[in-house]
């Protein structure tokens, strides 16, 4: 059987269970071997595993399975394996290594993973991974360390081909041929001017195609976009992902070119954006992960249950305003929490596509007011639409017209504050500077639970009693 | 001036608003444009403008403005714009365009742009398409058709690179610099064995640095990895991800070289799936955009709102079991929405993890009790902290020590079951084959509100009357 065939056959058999999900039976296997700690079993199942299987595989354990794996495994273990775990269990899993295969783990990685790694350590700890590094490693490691925070510059790769403006194909080859090392991933031969600003990006199967004697020049990319170092990388992953773009040079201060981002760390970076927002549109604190403890977790969600519990209290203190004609109506209390809820979530459906559209640089200053009518005409037909039908329930249930009435205003009123609020708000908190993932939720709910509360019950109030 | 110096300029004027979102001014000079039907002036502002950008101008105007730009626009209009529309309005840009430009258009796109182009057609409308390109084209396209949606297939482009397993660095040199035409992206060398399986990548980058005689099989990428053409695109975005890959071939059901899928595509499809895992998860309907019309929103909504509504009224049943308990203590009414809003919300908090844990593949057979164990703790620790909190509110406001207490309670066990609904259900509904970002939220907070809404009325029932 060739590799090839191996690999296909490998794909086949995985894809009867779930493509790419970890096998149980592999990891039943792999903790097997722990136990009985037979070492050569180990290496022998974690052998033919990518890195980023083995960090799921990791994650995907216990705590007490992990340690026992880890120093079983020791000298075996890889650099990569510790770029691709998730930052909620690396400093566990550092501290578990011995300082050796630590040292020998770290040198091993590119200097972007190091970066990576150090980022979320206190100073002690990066000073320790530091010093093992060797000297080229290590002011790479710092330069990029000296970039802000979740910057071009930390993103960047600082190896670059690159070639003076006036070079033909044929140079460029030479070049390359000749070289000592090339970058271990390139798709451009970056064209600088004298002053080492880059001019042009030509594609090596652009350079691949054409005879010797061609200029590099007449070879360029037809989309170039350079990045400054302190760019944020959100804006960088988002013009990757808008202009198609594969590779880019990033520029300092001076517009001289140190280093390339390329199109598999802008992906990796949209991935975790991504991530982000889901997680912050939920309440979740943004770090969250499945390997967190249950007190980093509970942290993490406390401060959003409480915001919900002071927005749920502001609800019952307007209940609170209406308690005599609820005891006179006790229906009223049945379905109050109806006209609150389909407000909640008519918001929250308009919050998440404003919230979506801004981060996607969609919603903008010439296409605000158009979507804040459009979601406001949208919850005004829902509302009717939803008024009707509870109109009708709430006759046939409590036998009261009236009070099919009361609740089928008290909806329409709802879901078109629903509209306004869930693009408003979001709107708003962007332009003040407040991420809207991460806030919007809140002051929408609270908005629709007072708001549908308020206007069931004080309809309610003035025509049924 | 030079060109690298305008670039960085111009991103540096932009930065100042917003990177890379469309400029207020720079849109309503197009709209004068068009507004005084000066064609010369709105070709000269859209040239420097990328079709991407482009695509995103006539998304943001209204559709009066968008059918006069197009038509004054008229045969500029660049086909790589219509790949770059959404969908929602992709339809009606094409019925505006003159068939002569439309079909100039449709004849520049790449044939996966084409592919994409005619997926969302009917018959009628593809057969018009498919009528303008030219022979080879139009078979290229018709053979991506006939693989399924979202697979391999159509997400690949047909034009390969390839070169026998025995070739050397300078056979593959010579053979791509008198290829008559390369692909216009490509960044490996694809080894076939002679049934034209691929067995290897060679980077082009490795080509470059390496010398002539270098045997190209030496030069293989350590990760390699080979979807077959029926694979599920979010598979394929999944695998890239993972695995860092660049490109990877793509092989038929004979596991014969059919085609390439770089990492842009991947890229484009993981945006893709995440942003109707986020509209999915609030309840949108996934082909939700901005440039919808009012009527086409509100029937993407309307379902979701249909389902909380029967959610709501069932909680509002439970309710009403304990009219005659309210109509003694209203005080009750007043707060019982409190405990279900707080479950409701640490219900969404654990499943937008889990959701998103299914969806990375990090949530597997080998850790979904300890999860869901860490979630019910989780849970209960929050929901003992926010029972003291609400038990001295109820003691301080309803002066009762006995509701306090009540509540209390009822807030521990509404979140601990929240926690358990919330890991349990999305993985359940994922077990049953149900996409648990499309359906978890409405059972989750059912689940929530019924418990929450008995809990507390049922012991307020027993311990205060």
């Amino acid at each position: 059987m060739t590799e090839a065939e191996d690999q296909i056959a490998t794909e086949d058999d995985r894809e009867e269970e779930d493509d790419y999900s970890l096998d149980r039976r592999a990891v039943a296997a792999v903790l097997y071997a722990v136990e009985v700690e037979d070492r050569d079993k180990l290496i022998e199942l974690m052998e033919p595993m990518h890195a980023a299987d083995i960090a799921d595989l990791l994650e995907q354990i216990n705590p007490y399975d992990r340690g026992r794996l880890l120093r079983l495994y020791d000298l075996e273990f890889d650099g990569e394996i510790l770029s691709e775990l998730d930052e909620s269990i690396r400093e566990e899993v550092m501290e578990v290594l011995r300082p050796e295969t630590l040292a020998e783990a770290v040198r091993d990685m590119e200097s972007d993973d190091v970066v990576d790694l150090l980022e979320d350590l206190d100073e002690t700890q990066q000073e320790a991974i530091l010093d093992v590094l060797e000297d080229a490693d290590r002011v790479a490691v710092e330069q990029a360390l000296s970039y802000p925070e979740f910057s071009a510059g930390r993103l960047m790769q600082r190896e670059t081909v690159m070639a003076p403006e006036h070079w033909t194909v044929g140079d460029a080859i030479d070049y390359m041929r000749n070289a000592e090392e090339l970058p271990e991933q390139f798709y451009h031969v970056i064209l600088i001017d004298p002053r080492m600003r880059p001019v042009a990006n030509v594609s090596l199967g652009k350079i691949m195609g054409a005879p010797r004697t061609s200029p590099l020049k007449n070879l360029a990319e037809e989309m170039f976009r350079v990045f400054r170092v302190t760019q944020d990388e959100g804006d960088v992953a988002y013009a990757f992902n808008q202009y198609h773009l594969i590779s880019a040079p990033v520029v300092d201060e001076d517009e001289r070119l140190v280093g390339v981002i390329t199109i598999d760390d802008a992906m990796a970076v949209l991935d975790e954006e991504h991530e982000e927002d889901i997680l912050r549109l939920a309440g979740v604190g943004e770090e969250s992960s499945l390997s967190d403890r249950v007190i980093e977790t509970t942290r993490q969600r406390l401060p959003w249950l409480a915001v919900n519990l002071v927005t749920a209290i502001l609800a019952s203190l307007v209940i609170a305003q209406f308690e005599a004609t609820i005891a006179q109506f006790v229906a009223l209390a049945v379905l109050m929490p109806i006209v609150a809820s389909m407000g909640g979530n008519a918001g929250t459906q308009s919050l998440t596509v404003a919230v979506r559209a801004i981060a996607t640089k969609d919603l903008t200053g010439a296409n605000v007011w158009r979507v804040i009518r459009r979601e406001v005409l949208v919850g005004l037909v829902n509302g009717v639409v939803f008024a009707v039908v509870m109109g009708i329930v709430g006759v046939i249930w409590f036998g009261s017209p009236m009070l099919g009435v009361v609740i089928a205003v008290a909806m329409v009123i709802n879901l078109v504050v629903a509209g306004l609020a869930g693009t408003g708000i979001p709107v708003l908190l962007e332009k003040i500077g407040v991420d809207p993932a991460l806030a919007s939720g809140a002051f929408v709910t609270t908005v629709t639970d007072v708001v549908g509360f308020f206007a069931f019950l004080a309809l309610a109030g003035a025509v049924l009693l």
